[in-house]
C-alpha cells in the first residue's frame, strides 16, 4: 500500500505547478506550493503514507466539521434546522447574496462561511471561551492529538483581514439568525482555522467517521452513529466548495478541503484520508490534493456510488 | 422482507395527507394522492414490494437520468463539460436566474430543467426522431419493459404549459449552449417526461445502477461502470431539487424524483427501489416516499454515508 | 444656433473611435462607426442641425417610447400596473434574472426588452396586424413622416437573432404576464425595431414630448398631456439603459437611445432632440452621442435638475 | 397659497391610516403616525405652509443628500466615481445582494445604505469627528438653522440596531470600497440619521437645491451649480426607495424620502418643498406625504417632465 501511496505521490506532483498558495490571508502566502502528501489510516488502525506527510498546515475549513459535529452534539437536530440548512449550493463559500435572496436569511449548509459561523453559536458553553474550548478539546480527542496549537500568526492574519466574515456574521445578526457577539463568535471561527495539524490528524478525523464515531486504536465512541451519517452526506453534497459536485463524481468520497492545503476524506468502513497540497485550484481545493484522491479512487474501486 | 415493506407503508401512507398534488400540468392533477407503494429489486434478482405498486405514474424528471445516461454513452465527458456542469444548487428545478448570473451561463447540472434540456443535445441521432428512440429504446432496455408507452394526456399538457421549459432553452440558445431547433428539443423532453411506469419498472433502473451497470436477470451490461458512478455521484448530489442535501442526511441513497410522484433509489451493491406517492412536500418530491425510503434506510441500515 | 452644432459635432467626432458598433444582430453590424449628426426642432418648429443627418439607422428601442404611448392611450393606467411597474433598474436590457428574483415576475419597466414586450400586449387591435399598424401608424403621425419603412434585412436579421427575446416572453407567458402568441408579439417588437429613421424623424417625436403632446407645426393634440409626463418621467429614469443615472448626471435630459445608434431627447417647453452615432459605449449607448448631448447641455444650460 | 395647502393636507390625511409607522429602529416606533405636514419656500424667501409643521422627526435617509453634497464638494467626481456609482436600481436600500452580483462591488447609488456610508468616507476630515463637523456644520448653513441638534435616543437606538448597515460596511470593507474603520464612519452615518428637523428646515434644504446653490435670503452661495445638478439628477432617478420610478411618474421632483417620515422636495427654479407624515408605504416613503406632493404637483403643475 505505501508503495501504491508512493507512485500516487510521484504521478501528481506535477499539478502543484498549474495551483496557486492562497494568499487573501496573508500568511497564508508562506506555505510550501511544492508540498504533497497523503496519510490513511484503516479500521484495524494501519496507517499507510507518501510524500509530505510532514508537512504543518492550518487546518482552515476542514474545522467546520468538527464545528458542525459538536453542534449536533450539544443541539437537537431541529433547533438546529431552524438556524442553517444542509444544502448544497452553486454559490462561492464567502456567498452573501444568498442570504438575501434565498432560504429566508438562512446559510445554506454548516460547510461555507456563514453556515460555519452560525453553527458556532449552536455549540455549547456559557462563555465564549467555554465554546471554544470545548470544539477544540473535541479536536484534540478526535485527532488523539492532545498538542495541537493554534498557529497565532495565521490566527492574528485571519483576524485583521476576516471583513468579509464579519459582514456575514452582521447580516445575520440582523436577521436574527444569530445573537451573540459578533466579535467573540467569529473570535472562535478565527481561532479554529488556525489550528496547525499534519495529513496525519486529519486522517484520525476521518477514520472516525469511516468507522462511524469509534476510534478504532481505543475502541471508544467519540460520536454518535447518527451524527456521523449527517456529517458524511453533507461532507458529500456539500464539502468541496463549488466543486463538490464535480469531487463527486471523480473521487466519490465525503470529503472537506481547506484553503490551507487540507483534504480530509472518508471512505466509509474502509479509511479516514489526510491529504496536503497547498496549492489551490479555482475553487479553493488542493489542486494536486483532488488528483491524488482521484488516481486513489479510482485504483483502489474507493467511490461510494 | 416482504412484511419490512408492508409494515413501512402502513406506518407512513398517513403522509400522504400532508402533500399536494402537481397541478401546474393540468393532466397530472388527475393522480390520485392517496397512493403510496415500493418495490424493491436485489442483485439475485428476488423481488420485494408493498402498496400500490400498480399505480402507473408518468416518469417526469426521473427520465433526466435516462438522458443523462444516454448523452454519457454518445459524448465524451470533456465535451459534455462544455455545456453542462455537475454541480448541485439550492435553485429551484426550472430557475433560469442562475443561467445569466452563474457559471457563465451553463446549466448547473443535468437533473435541473435547463441542464437536462441541454442534455439532450448531446445524445446521438442524425434526427430529432432518432435522438427520441436513441433514449426510448434504451429505457425499454434498462427498464427490461418493452412495453413502455407514452402518456398522450401528459405529453400534450407538458407541451401546452411548457412555456417556463421554452424559456430556458431560448436562453441557452441566446447562449450558445445549444444549437438545435428548441421546439424539436423540447418535443423529445416533453414525452420523455410522459412515459409511463410503475414503481416496478424504476426499481429495475435502480438495480442496474446498482449492479455498476449489470442487469442482474441476465448479467448484460447495458451502462459502463464509470458511467453509473457519475449518475449516481450526480444524483447524490442533485437528485431530489432543493431537497437534496436533507435527502442525502435523512435517507443517504443516490436517488431521482419526479413530480408524478415517483422516487428512483439506489442501494450500491445491493437494491434498486422504486417508490410512489403522488402527493409532493414544498421541494416537489413525494412527501410520503421520503418516508417510506427514510424508515427504509434505517431499519435496514442502508445509508451509503 | 446651427453654428454651435456645428462646433459641437466637430469637438465630438473623434469619440466615435472609442466606441463599437452593435453586433449581435447581424445586420447592425454594416452601419458607419464614424457617423455623427444632431438635429433640433424647437416650440416654433424652428429646425437647427449638423453633421451626418442624413444617416438613416434603424429606430431599435427608441421604439419602446411609441409602444408604450400607445399603451398608455389604449389602456388604464391601473391596468398597465398590473403587467409592468416603472421602476429603474441596474440591470442589463436584457436580463432576465430580475422577473425571477424580483418585483413578482413583472418587468421593471417598459425600456427594457421584457417590458416593452408585455408593453405591446396592451396595445389596442383585435388582431396581431392591427396592433402593429395601430403603432406604426401613430408613429408615422408622430415623427410628421408619412414614409416610414420597415428595414426588411435587419427585421429578418433581429428575428434569426432574437432568441434572448424569445426567452423573456415565454417566462413572462409562464408566469401569466402575458397570454397572446409568442411568436406573433415578438414579430411585432421586432418590426418596430427595425423602422428606418433619420435624425430629423426623432427629434420630431421629441419635440411633441418636449410641448407636452401638441405637434408644434400642426397645433394638433397627438399624445394627452399627462401620459407626456409619465413618458419623460420613465425616459429619465429607465431610458439610457445601464447607463440612465450618469446620463441624468451629465445631461439632465429625458432621453431614450437604441443599440441602432439614435439617441431621442427632450428639453421639457424647449426642444426635440436627435442624435445619431452607431458607435456604442458598453452600455450600448451612443458613445459621441451622449458626448454630443453633454456639450449641448452645458452649453445651453439644457438639463432639467 | 396657503389655503391650497390647507385644503391638500385635509384631502389627504386619511392617508395616514394606510400607512405604518417604521418600527425596525424601536425608537422611531414613538412617532405620531396621525401627523402630516407641508412646507414650501420660494425663491423669494416667502414661506407658505400647513397641517403639523411643528412636529420634529429624525432626518434619516434625506441626510444622504447632505453628505453627498459635502463628498462632491471635497473630493472630484472621477474618484468619487471608483467609489460608488450613480445607478437607480430596484433593490431594498438595504440591499447587499447588488454589492456581490452587480457593478464589481460598487454601491449603485448614494442614495441607498451602502453608497452612504461609502459617501462619508469621501467627506474631508482628519479624524472622524472633523468629518462629522464638517457635515453636520454644512448642515446648519444649508437649513440657515444653527439650533440643530442629534436626538441622541434615535442615535443610541440607530447605533444598536444597526447591524446591517454593519454588514455592508465591512462587506465594502472587505472589497476595498472603503478603508475607514468601519464602527467609526457607521457612527457618524448613524448619528446623522438622527438630526431632529422640521419640515421648514427641509424645506430651506430644498430652495437651496431648487436655486442652484444660492441661498435666496442671504443670496449667499453655499453649494456649486454642478453639484446642485448631480444631487437633483440622483434625487430623481434614485430618492425614494425602490418607488423612485413611480414617483417620477406622478410627482415629478426630485425628492429624497426617510423612513422618519420627511420628504424633501424640489421644483427646479421655483419652490423646495418639505413634507412630515411618518406613516410609510411598502417601499419606506410616507404614505401621506406622496398623495400630498401629488396634489400639490397636479394642482400647480410641477412636475419638471
Amino acid at each position: 500500500m505505501n508503495q501504491v501511496l508512493q507512485e500516487i505521490i510521484e504521478n501528481n506532483r506535477s499539478w502543484t505547478e498549474k495551483g496557486t498558495i492562497a494568499t487573501y490571508i496573508p500568511e497564508l502566502a508562506k506555505a510550501n506550493p511544492h508540498a504533497l502528501g497523503v496519510y490513511l489510516v484503516d479500521m484495524q488502525n494501519n496507517e499507510y503514507f507518501a510524500g509530505d506527510v510532514h508537512t504543518v498546515f492550518s487546518i482552515q475549513s476542514i474545522s467546520k466539521i468538527i464545528t458542525f459535529i459538536c453542534a449536533l452534539t450539544d443541539t437537537d437536530f431541529n433547533t438546529i434546522s431552524k438556524v442553517i440548512s444542509v444544502e448544497p449550493t452553486a454559490d462561492e463559500f464567502n456567498s452573501i447574496a444568498n442570504l438575501e435572496i434565498k432560504n429566508t436569511n438562512k446559510p445554506l449548509n454548516p460547510m461555507i462561511n456563514s453556515g460555519a459561523i452560525a453553527t458556532i453559536t449552536l455549540v455549547k458553553g456559557k462563555t465564549y471561551e467555554e465554546k471554544f474550548q470545548r470544539i477544540f478539546h473535541f479536536f484534540k480527542l478526535v485527532t488523539d492529538n492532545p498538542n495541537l496549537t493554534i498557529n497565532e500568526a495565521i490566527y492574528q492574519s485571519e483576524s485583521s483581514t476576516g471583513d468579509r466574515n464579519r459582514s456575514l456574521a452582521y447580516y445575520m445578526k440582523s436577521t436574527g439568525i444569530i445573537h451573540d457577539e459578533v466579535e467573540e463568535i467569529l473570535n472562535i471561527y478565527f481561532k479554529l482555522c488556525s489550528i496547525n495539524v499534519t495529513c496525519k490528524d486529519i486522517a484520525r478525523i476521518g477514520v472516525v467517521l469511516a468507522n462511524n464515531g469509534i476510534q478504532p486504536y481505543s475502541n471508544q465512541r467519540v460520536i454518535r452513529k447518527d451524527i456521523c451519517q449527517i456529517v458524511k452526506a453533507v461532507m458529500s453534497t456539500c464539502g468541496m466548495y463549488s466543486g463538490s459536485g464535480s469531487f463527486a463524481t471523480t473521487v466519490g468520497m465525503p470529503a472537506k478541503s481547506g484553503v490551507g492545503g487540507g483534504i480530509l476524506a472518508v471512505v466509509p468502513h474502509k479509511f479516514g484520508i489526510g491529504v496536503v497540497g497547498p496549492a489551490l485550484d479555482a475553487s479553493g481545493n488542493s489542486i494536486a490534493g483532488i488528483k491524488v484522491l482521484t488516481e486513489l479512487s479510482s485504483r483502489l474501486d474507493l467511490s461510494i456510488y
